[in-house]
């Protein structure tokens, strides 16, 4: 019986690595054309056999990330997605989407899907529900890299990329005292308790060193929407001691809060607001929102560089970093900021 | 040797159907958490074989749906997914997600990694890129559910949801029309052939059923953004025959104009302003935006239903629907609706 032909015969007969054969034949996008052409036209001239490929194959690698974020309608979770691509775009990796939609179980079949789809590691921001992450364990133990990024959790030793939460709390607040506001109140959520108690308790020291009073009745907590938003303002301007600035704890609860200040004629920066998430409306409004920029786009970045590196090694957990991200303020109309465009 | 457990052992014993067994040893979602836990429990105590569950797992279904579009940072397909899911939610399936990013390459590479992920079946629209349909052809071998949506292809024998395009341009023109303007331009795009010059024929059409003149100037072939309207509102406001009004290709490119014409005093509705998409951010501007609604909800809750009516039966390309969803205008300040919030 003839020798069966390998892909070093394929690799020999062209003059070019295994390496890039065994890409070629795989479907590995870096590869050009011309050569993935090249080499399947010889790997049947010399009767490779395809089925070979198919277990060799098995044992290799995919080239796909999955990515779990709560939502893709989010667009700091876009944003991140976006660059996340970028990262991995030069490496032959492409990324497959799962969304948790804030819920446990779906978070818990999103992992076993894309463990199923084969991939070679997973990226995750956690839904809200997650207080148990025993279904992330799977991909450790199976030696696969795992990033977790903005919503993380630390009974996992994998590496994490996150904001630094408190800064952001405290440099909003800081900002408007900044600004000559002397009585800040803070519309936030009792959800994802480690991102929001962080900020609120940045919110608080600041207040604290700047040693202007603090008050309990200037807390609003709920949930994060338009429609809390003007909730939240319409309940601060009833009280007796008004607030002067609001922050406010994502953009859209932002808008809510000025909606309702421009309906009772107090139009930011009369009465200073400020978001968090920088979103896509922000800059567009009237006033255009200032807000706590917490960088998706670096945040997205590191997580593709995170993955590479450990995708790179035999033993992914065998240094693990925690890269904290720090958050910056864009200055627009409604903290008064009059160069700000809208 | 002793008889080896099978699942309709495992029914027996439970008193519940074979299929629950089955659904609840493949973590079919709709299955509640307690007869899941029951049917493993008894599982172990009969000694099932695991391997004889992975094998019959093989030939049944995954019950993951792939959906490919373009990029989901774009408002519009990041509604039609969050539709897909609420269609299928009750299903049991899940979906899971890939992105184009305009590229032919990156498409049929999702159609490959969607495929060999072991989907069910897929849903696309198109990047701008696709002039070659063949990677859609392997789904249909396979005999599984595709679904076209939005950008779709007529060489393709496969179920579509479309918007009218041609009546979302008669549409906003006419609307225009009905609101006093006499001269209006178009700032469009070359790109996505079909859905725009469907478009650009129902915006000729109602200038000529109206009587009114055309101009080829008044036409503006480009990229659709922010700085595309800006451009494009500047040149026609340079021109002789200078427009009273402007249909803009999307939302984004609609602020661009917005903002130019702002900048020179003519602030929306004195020239009257018109989008497409309803964009996130189109109610919150100022003046707020008029624009086409492309209804993504209902497209998303069509692409689903279709799906769910394909998967059910054995050959899913027995009979072949397009559906074609009828836009809808949004009346806001930047066309002289004083009614409109802003």
């Amino acid at each position: 019986m003839k020798k069966k032909t390998t892909i070093y015969d394929i690799a020999k007969e062209l003059n070019i690595t295994v390496s890039t054969v065994s890409r070629a034949l795989s479907g590995f996008p870096a590869i050009s054309d011309a050569t993935r052409q090249l080499v399947v036209e010889t790997a049947k001239r010399l009767n490779y056999s395809p089925n070979k490929l198919a277990s060799a194959l098995k044992s290799g690698k995919t080239f796909i990330v999955g990515v779990i974020v709560p939502s893709v309608e989010a667009h700091f979770f876009a944003s991140i997605i976006h660059s996340i691509e970028e990262g991995l775009k030069d490496s032959g990796y492409r990324i497959i989407l799962y969304q948790s939609k804030e819920s446990l179980v779906n978070e818990v079949n999103g992992v076993r899907t894309l463990l199923e789809a084969q991939v070679d590691g997973i990226m995750a921001s956690m839904s809200l529900e997650t207080d148990d992450v025993s279904h992330f364990e799977e991909i450790i133990a199976q030696n696969k890299p795992l990033v977790l990024f903005d919503r993380v959790n630390k009974q996992l030793r994998v590496p994490t990329i996150t904001l630094n939460d408190y800064q952001a709390g405290y440099m909003a607040t800081q900002y408007l005292i900044d600004q000559g506001y002397k009585n800040i109140a803070f519309i936030t959520t009792v959800h994802q308790i480690k991102i929001f108690n962080d900020r609120l308790k940045g919110y608080k020291d600041a207040i604290r060193d700047n040693k202007l009073p603090f008050s309990e009745d200037n807390i609003i907590l709920g949930g994060l929407s338009i429609k809390d938003g003007r909730y939240g303002a319409a309940k601060l301007l009833r009280s007796e001691n008004r607030p002067d600035a609001i922050v406010a704890g994502d953009d859209f609860t932002a808008l809510g809060v000025i909606k309702k200040l421009k309906e009772i004629d107090e139009t930011p920066p009369k009465i200073g607001v400020i978001g968090f998430a920088n979103e896509a409306f922000s800059a567009y409004i009237t006033p255009s929102l200032s807000t706590v920029d917490q960088h998706p786009g670096e945040m997205g970045k590191a997580c593709a560089e995170m993955f590479l590196q450990m995708a790179g090694q035999l033993n992914p957990y065998d240094s693990i970093r925690n890269i904290v991200l720090e958050p910056t303020i864009v200055e627009r109309q409604s903290t008064g900021n009059t160069d700000a465009k809208d």
